[in-house]
């Protein structure tokens, strides 16, 4: 593997010593950039998902424009069901939608076993390309949705305020919950390793609804597949974030369950989250992404108090603590990203070398 | 002042010893009895707040016939804002809508000085006679969301994903949040202290969106106003509960602010707490709504799960982590409360009294 030329995000998902904080933003391929709307205007998101060499130019449009220290690859959780044979709608103003969500066993069994190198080669194909495109730039991330936060969607079919269904057949039908989840963790964990190998340094879990529930059920119906796919993705050293988001109370045991970085939501103190995980693994985040909305003062202020909260060493990844949103301007996210490469160099005791 | 019939819920409030745990659950006037739905098919809901004889009829219909211990005034917490001139409709498939929301200095200049003695007097009317028609069965609540959250309806004007607007000018123009929300805070003391000396025996205050900021900003825009409100409010020895849902990180300090009891939503741990709280304030909660939507014996043992959690002695309030779905089957509602009762029983070491 040809190494680096910017490897921050790897050494500090791995807390290694680094010269200055890490930098990037989740949603950041696609949403805000006029680059990618001009883009999406010619062709629809699950068509961009599924064309390698847009995919990839979406990706590495936050790294030449923005500036960031990784490029995610542009692609949806959602590419999973519908490669299982779910119908997915993505209909912009109502959010993804399957026309025929999972209700009983018989909807389960409907759905086709698959395989990522032949059934999501697509996705695979985009991470070879970008991989390649990047030219080692910065370290490419791969990602996918977490067992739970993918049922949540394949239950309720479209994005939900209480979720009522999948929490009534978690409460009602656990053996089936279990038997969906386990699936899908053999699925993700599959996945994950194809990304790898065809290219990504690291992989991130989003677990975006861990949060809806109660402390007992997390580790039960979710934390326990993220645990299972950790143990299971083929790889070398590549570093596992997992990002539970709204998942307060469990910090310990995502690090636990073997993560190598933790991604915290804007509702978390990095110094407390710091100290209850003891240093053992990685924090990523944590700013609120309308903070991007505020004046360039405001937002500078933020990230010093973010930095300062976590202090100093290596092992943070500066990112937001939920997905950038579609109408941020792009000057604010790049004063942003150049706040924290400037603020945060203090609290290194690296010697610069050649990475900017 | 006559002497309550079944004092539970305000000798929990307390920490006073009980003999058994009392249950009520927020949003259980109106919403998921059918009683209540028949009443709804001939009147508005903001027609329905604003006729005392109807409201405190559907006030007492969950004391009635789901036997809880306490009785909630109907009401909603945006009739301040439509006091003050907000033109507020309630459209049942969006939820409220401000059709002019407050986006500017001038726009909240405009809007009206409220005296709640006259200006909202139809709720004072509600309590008084909700007081004299429940005969001191139970207790009965008033309440009022906190100035933050009543802040994001006036300036969204709707439900918000990302409360975008109202974290815009929270960000960018503080001053003026920081004026709208002193304003509030003394307009919800003055109409706390009406509804006690209206007769409610306890008040409640939601702040249903604190948990969308920063810890930080929690302090700075909403716990501080919510303290401001504690201290106003004129009353005798009847207990504050402060509802602050997804606020997971400042337990000790909505103590300090001067809760005399703290509403928690699902996502956090009785026992954990309590012990954080180190039993300075009294905890309500904290069943997920969708519970009811479980099987009998999922919802006993989630009942029996909850109570173990809090442990031995009194100042629990069991309760709903958030308000009661309006789908739930009345009958689950009983069954659960019935467990609440039964169960409960071996955690207190009080001899049973007169009260069922």
């Amino acid at each position: 593997m040809t190494k680096l030329k910017n490897d921050l995000f790897i050494k500090a998902c791995k807390r290694q010593p680094v010269e200055r904080t890490p930098v990037w933003m989740m949603r950041q391929a696609g949403r805000f950039l006029p680059e990618y709307r001009a883009i999406r205007e010619k062709i629809d998101f699950l068509t961009l998902c599924k064309t390698p060499e847009l995919a990839s130019e979406v990706t590495i449009q936050p790294v030449d424009i923005v500036g960031v220290d990784a490029a995610i690859i542009f692609s949806d959780i959602l590419v999973i069901p519908e490669a299982m044979g779910m119908n997915l709608e993505l209909i912009e103003s109502k959010g993804p939608v399957f026309e025929k969500p999972i209700r009983s066993e018989a909807d389960f069994y409907e759905l086709n076993n698959i395989e990522p190198f032949t059934d999501l080669k697509f996705v695979l194909d985009a991470v070879s390309l970008t991989k390649k495109e990047l030219n080692n730039r910065v370290p490419l991330i791969g990602f996918s949705g977490s067992p739970w936060t993918l049922l949540t969607y394949m239950v309720e079919g479209r994005s939900s305020k209480n979720f009522l269904n999948v929490k009534s057949m978690l409460y009602n039908n656990p053996k089936l919950v279990h038997t969906i989840l386990d699936k899908l963790a053999s699925v993700v964990a599959d996945y994950l390793s194809a990304k790898l190998e065809a290219g990504a340094d690291a992989v991130q879990i989003f677990d975006t609804w861990g949060g809806v529930l109660s402390q007992k059920d997390f580790k039960e119906f979710s934390l326990n597949y993220i645990a299972k796919i950790i143990a299971n993705i083929k790889r070398d050293d590549q570093p596992v974030i997992v990002f539970a988001k709204g998942v307060h109370h469990s910090l310990k045991e995502i690090v636990k369950a073997g993560a190598d970085v933790v991604g915290l939501d804007w509702t978390m103190e990095l110094n407390k989250a710091r100290s209850e995980m003891n240093d053992k693994a990685a924090i990523q985040g944590n700013m609120d992404p309308t903070m991007l909305f505020a004046n360039n003062k405001v937002i500078k202020e933020e990230v010093k108090r973010i930095l300062n909260s976590y202090g100093n060493g290596s092992g943070h990844i500066f990112n937001l603590g939920h997905g950038i949103l579609p109408t941020t301007d792009p000057d604010k996210v790049k004063a942003f990203v150049n706040y924290v490469k400037e603020e945060s160099v203090k609290y290194h005791f690296v010697q610069p070398h050649t990475i900017r």
